[in-house]
């Protein structure tokens, strides 16, 4: 298969499903919505809602029964990054090298738009007309799947032990991986898990993919941290050695940067362990991995 | 009826339902939870709920069925209130006589508390256990109107518009309108829609209760602004006046304060006769419409 043309062809039709479910209610001014629809449009690779597409056809399903859920994880994640960007967060003033919300708005609106962008995730994932072939039981658990992993016991608490540990000399490892799969881990776990259950996985299916989830989860900030250090800032759209000018912790400061490529090629290869028992329809899966330890940006 | 012993009554048992569904989740510091918990305990009226609760029992229903809703509404509110309150948006210091979140903790902390808040309500609300003898298509679109009313098509575009409004001159009366019904108006509403629907509501009890919401919502807002004229500032636990000092378009600053007050009449005698059909079932809603307009603080 073709890893960049369904990377890219997913893309596409999750923007275009992301413009369509942003209708939005009735406002005064325009500037929530431009806001909103800034930072959605401000591209990103969509990995996210393409997991969970992946994951739904692995298990036999149609993606178009994912779409809604998938560009709700989207917007969670867009509005994960409106905030994390925010003055007394991490102060970005760009973002793939675009201006950051609240430097072309401002900062209240800014906030703002994080709320309503983060609110519109959990309206999609319970408008009705959405989600007519799907069993309300099974719409209600994926909606506290995503719950689960964006908030406090989630993406939320990760982002906040990121934050306390910044600039702390005494982060460990444990603290480290802890930070990981909160902050980023949980979201894409759930991105996964939502795709199975909505493509109609059965419970050996879905705990496979679960183990898969844990895996790129993890591999994915890795590669993360690694191409803060080795990548260029014109690459990776964000200042490249960002993470050592604040003192953050990261699998290379910890590691070292052999070590931590060493772990990040451990992760991949147990992640396409996970998924032995699936046909070929897991094939987007496994080369996502790869695409997620390898890629340059 | 005894309406302040109604309020105080069920005020305890939303508290008591609250702490029991903050068990959150595991987390590496103790601070986001101490900060969430902080501001859920820092008191107010829990209005939203006990409409929710009241509205459940005015059709017969068992407030137990509304109980999670309930609070989920009250998390909401607390999470507006933390981000309202942000140096970025409305920079209030105190609120209800105590610190409000940013000062107590700091301003990324008091961001990610709300996020965690708001992400927790629809946690809570897609929470399989506690919805056990709901139909899971009437929890769903609990869910919905909830989402509705919270997002940029309700309270936070009423909050945006009303941050554009302040210091200008050319507020007129359907702006002011259009920010109370959105701002305030839109989770009281959904609190009578969501404690009607999970108490069994039919359509015909539905539509007067949603009249019944409508005119309340309003009527709250309207006596909010005469209490910034008229109250003092250890009574209502915010700066009195604080609303003309900051150029803020009120009710009585448009009308007039002789005027405010008979709208907030008109409205209160309209919500009043909107539960004609209901019997003393439906006192709770009658006293809270009275208390909501007639209160000191």
């Amino acid at each position: 298969m073709n890893i960049k043309k369904y990377l890219k062809s997913n893309k596409a039709l999750i923007e275009e499903s992301m413009t369509g479910l942003m209708t939005g209610g009735k406002t005064l001014t325009d500037n929530l919505h431009r806001a909103m629809n800034y930072s959605l449009e401000a591209g990103g690779k969509r990995i996210r809602p393409i997991l969970a597409i992946a994951a739904c056809e692995a298990v036999g399903g149609e993606s178009k029964k994912v779409m809604p859920a998938a560009c709700a994880l989207e917007l969670i994640h867009t509005y994960s990054l409106i905030h994390d960007d925010l003055p007394a967060m991490d102060n970005d003033d760009f973002r793939r090298g675009k201006a950051t919300c609240h430097i072309a708005f401002d900062e209240a609106t800014a906030i703002l738009a994080g709320d309503a962008l983060l609110t519109a995730a959990f309206e999609i994932l319970s408008r009705k007309a959405l989600f007519t072939n799907i069993d309300p039981a099974v719409n209600i658990e994926v909606i506290n799947d995503i719950a689960r992993a964006s908030g406090a016991g989630g993406m939320v608490g990760g982002q906040l032990a990121d934050m306390e540990a910044e600039g702390s000399k005494s982060v460990d490892f444990p603290t480290l991986e802890f930070i990981h799969t909160h902050k980023t881990g949980a979201l894409i776990l759930a991105a996964i898990k939502v795709g199975a259950k909505l493509g109609g996985a059965n419970k050996k299916e879905l705990n496979a993919l679960v183990k898969y989830g844990e895996l790129i989860g993890l591999a994915f900030q890795i590669a993360d941290d690694i191409l803060d250090v080795t990548g260029n800032t014109e690459t990776i759209g964000k200042d490249a050695g960002s993470d050592e000018a604040r003192g953050k912790a990261t699998y290379p400061s910890l590691l070292g940067l052999r070590e931590a490529k060493l772990r990040a090629a451990e992760l991949l290869e147990a992640s396409i362990e996970s998924l032995k028992e699936f046909d070929e329809k897991a094939d987007p899966l496994r080369e996502i991995a790869r695409f997620i330890v390898n890629r340059k940006s």
